[in-house]
C-alpha cells in the first residue's frame, strides 16, 4: 500500500470529497478510490489546512509543572524581572517545555510555530539552544521559526546585542525587537541595531510592539522608515500594534496606508484588555495579518492552551465579526494568514500542497470556531500526529 | 441510606474535606464519614456553588436547529427586526429551545438562569409562554428568572406596554428594557413606564443599555434618578452599560459612585469588541457585579455555549487579570455576583446552603478558569443534573 486517501472530507466545509496523499503531498483531490492505499473515512469532516501558531514563546511555559501563583506586579518591567528571576528558581527548562508546547500544540491541530525565544545576558542562549534541541527533535510534527528575542531589553542590557548576533549565527530565523521607547528607553539605537542584525544576517524582522497610542505609533514609523530606507518590503512583522488600535483613526488610517505600502505584516493575539488592530481595516487595506497565542500559562499570565481554533474565534469576539464570511476570516487569518507571514511553502489544500492538514467535525466553518470540538485528525507532512484532540507524539 | 456524602472535594480549591448532603442542603462540612450514606469521591476535585448565570435569552438560540448563516445588517435595528422575522420562519420554537439551553447550561455547571424573554407585538406571548413552560417543566434542574423583555422596543410599537404587563401578571419576574434613546428615541417616556410596571407589580428592573460614551452616560443618569426617587435601591440591574467604559473617567467614576449609592447592579458578558465596565473598578465602589452569556447561537451571531466558566475567562482576559486573586474574582462574579443579584437564598458553600454545586477537576480555582475542564459533577439541590461535561436530563 502506498498513500493514504482521505474520504468524505470536505475542504473547507464545501461539498464531500476525498483527498489522496501520497509522499507526505496532497496527490490529488476528487471523487476517485484508488486501490491498495491506506483509507481514513472523514464521515463528512471539515479540512482545513493545519494551523500556523505566529505568535508564541515555546521556552517560557509553565505547562505540566503544577500551578503557579501568579503575583507579578502591574508593569511590563515587573514581569519581565519576574520571569528572568523564576526561570532557575522554577528550573523552566526551555527545552523540555518547548517539547511540551510542541504536543499540545499539535494536539489542537497546528503543524507550523513561530516562536520568539528570550535571548538575555542572564539566559544567554539557553532558551535558544533548547527549543532548537526541540525544532529539531520535532521537524516531522512541526514547521518551527525562532526569533532572537531580547525580552529584556537590548540597549539597556550590554552584551545582548552581541547575544542575538550569536544566536542568528547559530541557526535562529527571525530577528526580534521589543518596545524601542517602552523597554529600552533607545528607539533609535535598538532599531538600527534591529536592522543591523537583519542586514547582516539576511534575515526577516519581527518587532513586539506594546507601546500605545502615539507612542507606538511614533515607533511604528521608525519602523516604516528603515523598512523602507533598506529594502526590507515584506520582510518585517510587527506584533501585538496595539497602537493600531488608539481612537484617532485618521492617524491610524495613515499608518495603515504605510504598513500596506511596505508590507508589514501584523501579527495579533486579538486581545479582549487592549486596544488592537482592526482586523477589517488591515483586510482591506491589504496588510498580512497572522495570530498567535503569545505566552501559555507562563509567569506571565496564567492563560493561553495553543489552541487556534480557539485564537480564531476570539479574533471574532474581539472585531464583531458576526456573519458568517467574517468568521470565515477569523479562521483564515490563523491558517493562511500565517501561512502568508512564515512565507511556508506548499501550503494549503490544492494538489502538489504538503499534506499538514486538520479534520473538524462541524457543519461550517463558523459552527467549527464557535463550538471549537476536538480536532478529529491532524496530519502533518501525511503522518497522524493527533486524534481526537490527543497529540500522538511522545515528551516528558 | 439517607444522604450524599461527596468525600474529598476541595471548596474553592482549599484543603480536602466531605460535604454531607441531606434532604438537598449541605448538612455538615467536615472530615467525618458518616455510616449509610451514598458515597461520591471527588478524588480531590475543586468544589464551588452553582455556576449564575445572570443574563441569558433561553427563547432565541438556534441550538440544535442546523447551522444559520449569519448576514443580518450591522446595526442593532437590523439584527431586531431580521430576528422578528425569522422567529416564525425558522420554527425558533420558545419552549423548545429553552429547553435545550437549560440542558447545556446545566452539562456546564449552572444551576440558576435570569432570562429575557421577547415581548413584542409579533410574539405577543409566545415566548414568554415557552420559557415558563421549560421553568416548570425543569424547576429542580435550575432556578429561573424571566424579564419580560421589549426587544423590539415599547414606546415605538403601540400594544406592547399592555403585552409587558400582561406578561408580568401571568409570573415573569423582572421588567425589562432596552436603550431608552437609541431604540425607543424616547427616553422618559420608556423609563417612566418600565419603572411604572415595577411598581405596578413591585418587582425589580433589568434594562439592556448598550448606548455607549455619553448618551449611555444620560441613560444610565435616568434610571438612577428613577431608583432613587421611587426608592427602588437594590432592585435594579443594568445589563451590558457600554458607556461605563468610556474613555472619560471622571464622568465614570461619578457614575459608578451613583451606582453604588442606589446599589444598582451591572451585568457584563466581558465583551472582547465593546467598552465595558472595569471589574475592579465596580469591585472597588462596591457595586454587584454578575455575568451571563447574552444570546447563545442565535439570528444575532454564531457565538456562546452558555459556558460561565468560560464567561470568568472572558472576565479575566477583557481586564487584564493574571494574578490569582483577580482571577478567583471573575469565577466569584459568575457565581456569587449572580447570586447576590438573583437575590438567591441559601446560596454558597456553608452549612444549611442549598446543595446546587459543581465539582471541577483542577488545581487552583485559575487553572479551572484558563484550561475550562469538563464538569465532572453538577448537582441540583443535592441531585446530579450533570457528570463529566454531559447533561442528565433529556429534552428534544
Amino acid at each position: 500500500m502506498s498513500g493514504l486517501l482521505l474520504k468524505n472530507i470536505r475542504p473547507f466545509g464545501g461539498a464531500a470529497t476525498n483527498i489522496l496523499i501520497r509522499d507526505g503531498r496532497i496527490a490529488s483531490i476528487g471523487s476517485g478510490e484508488p486501490e491498495n492505499v491506506k483509507v481514513e473515512d472523514g464521515n463528512g469532516a471539515i479540512a482545513i489546512p493545519g494551523f500556523v501558531e505566529a505568535h508564541a514563546h515555546l521556552d517560557k511555559s509553565l505547562w505540566g509543572m503544577g500551578w503557579h501563583a501568579h503575583q507579578a506586579g502591574p508593569t511590563l518591567e515587573d514581569k519581565i524581572s519576574t520571569e528572568r528571576r523564576l526561570r532557575r528558581e522554577l528550573d523552566i527548562d526551555p527545552r523540555r517545555q518547548s517539547a511540551r508546547q510542541v504536543a499540545l500544540a499539535a494536539s489542537h491541530g497546528t503543524t507550523a510555530i513561530r516562536s520568539h525565544v528570550d535571548v538575555d545576558t542572564d539566559q544567554k542562549l539557553w532558551c535558544f539552544e533548547g527549543v532548537a534541541e526541540t525544532r529539531q527533535h520535532f521537524r516531522d510534527v512541526v514547521d518551527m521559526e525562532i526569533v532572537a528575542f531580547p525580552q529584556s531589553g537590548m540597549m539597556i542590557r550590554p552584551g545582548t546585542l552581541e547575544l542575538m548576533d550569536a544566536a542568528l549565527a547559530a541557526g535562529a530565523d527571525v530577528v526580534g525587537g521589543l518596545d524601542p521607547c517602552g523597554i529600552d528607553r533607545d528607539p533609535k539605537g535598538q532599531l538600527d541595531a534591529v536592522f543591523g542584525l537583519a542586514e547582516k544576517h539576511g534575515k526577516p524582522i519581527d518587532i513586539h510592539l506594546h507601546e500605545p497610542d502615539a507612542l507606538g505609533a511614533f515607533s511604528l514609523e521608525l519602523i516604516i522608515e528603515r523598512t523602507r530606507a533598506l529594502g526590507m518590503r515584506g520582510k518585517v512583522t510587527v506584533s501585538h500594534a496595539f497602537c493600531l488600535g488608539m481612537t484617532d483613526r485618521l492617524r491610524v488610517n495613515a499608518l495603515v496606508e504605510q504598513l500596506a505600502r511596505e508590507d508589514i505584516a501584523i501579527a495579533t493575539t486579538a486581545p479582549a484588555g487592549w486596544p488592537a488592530p482592526a482586523a477589517d481595516e488591515l483586510r482591506r487595506a491589504g496588510v498580512r495579518l497572522c495570530a498567535g497565542s503569545d505566552g501559555i500559562r507562563d509567569t506571565w499570565g496564567p492563560y493561553g492552551n495553543l489552541d487556534m481554533l480557539e485564537r480564531a474565534l476570539f479574533i471574532g469576539l474581539r472585531n464583531n465579526f458576526r456573519n458568517d464570511s467574517d468568521v470565515e476570516y477569523a479562521l483564515h487569518v490563523c491558517t493562511q494568514g500565517g501561512a502568508d507571514v512564515l512565507k511556508l511553502e506548499s501550503y494549503g489544500l490544492h494538489e502538489g500542497a504538503h499534506a499538514d492538514l486538520v479534520l473538524i467535525d462541524a457543519e461550517t466553518i463558523p459552527e467549527a470556531v464557535a463550538a471549537r470540538p476536538k480536532r478529529k485528525l491532524v496530519l502533518k507532512r501525511g503522518q497522524p500526529i493527533a486524534r481526537d484532540g490527543q497529540a500522538l507524539i511522545t515528551v516528558e
